[in-house]
């Protein structure tokens, strides 16, 4: 089902978790030139879809901060928590490696197998 | 058309524009209980799409930085340009005024129109 066709994301590429807080984004073949000049030491931020909480997470708006009870609920835009109607996480990662189209990068937060959706350079 | 179903972006609201690099986000009535907790003064990420750009602009991946001409082309994932196989803007802006499902933004990148994804508090 393609609820808002205005808005039709193309995933580039796929995290594959690997060891030591590293993990590989294994981006699209035809995407390779888009990877020319990122350099390993280089900041990124990953947008990428949170796939597991695409169901019925999607419809919860308020959630206790950090999980935690004691606190009262809080709105989900308001948070960053993963559930939220649109479950696209953005993580700040350090480029480790460069091969092909195999990024390896450190921190990022996806789990295996999350759709990736964009690859920018990190601001500020 | 929708290309990959498993990453069904709902739009969440619109941006509208208004003056003084001011901007409102018009969020889904649906949607109000997701703002509880947000407070003017506030920063938050807001993740939006660059609806002006989803055309052929999509397939561009490489673009000289800036726009200079004079600096050779780099890869787009290299920069945050709004050329990119997917134009996913993503923009820290401070939280004016809320108004039940209008949320006034100041320093949002977006164009008049643009759908928005997500809005995120602001990390670091």
């Amino acid at each position: 089902m393609c609820v808002s066709p205005e808005v039709d994301i193309k995933p580039i590429g796929t995290v594959r978790k690997v060891s030591g807080g590293k993990s590989i984004i294994h981006l699209s073949e035809d995407l390779l030139d888009g990877l020319n000049s990122l350099r390993p030491g280089g900041f990124v931020d990953v947008l990428y879809w949170m796939h597991e909480l695409s169901g019925r997470h999607r419809q919860v708006l308020q959630v206790h901060p950090q999980g935690n009870r004691n606190k009262p609920r809080q709105g989900v835009f308001s948070l960053r928590s993963p559930m939220r109607p649109n479950p696209i996480g953005v993580s700040r990662v350090e480029v480790v490696a460069i091969e092909g189209v195999r990024v390896t990068v450190k921190g990022l937060d996806a789990k295996e197998g999350s759709p990736v959706l964009d690859i920018k350079a990190a601001s500020r």
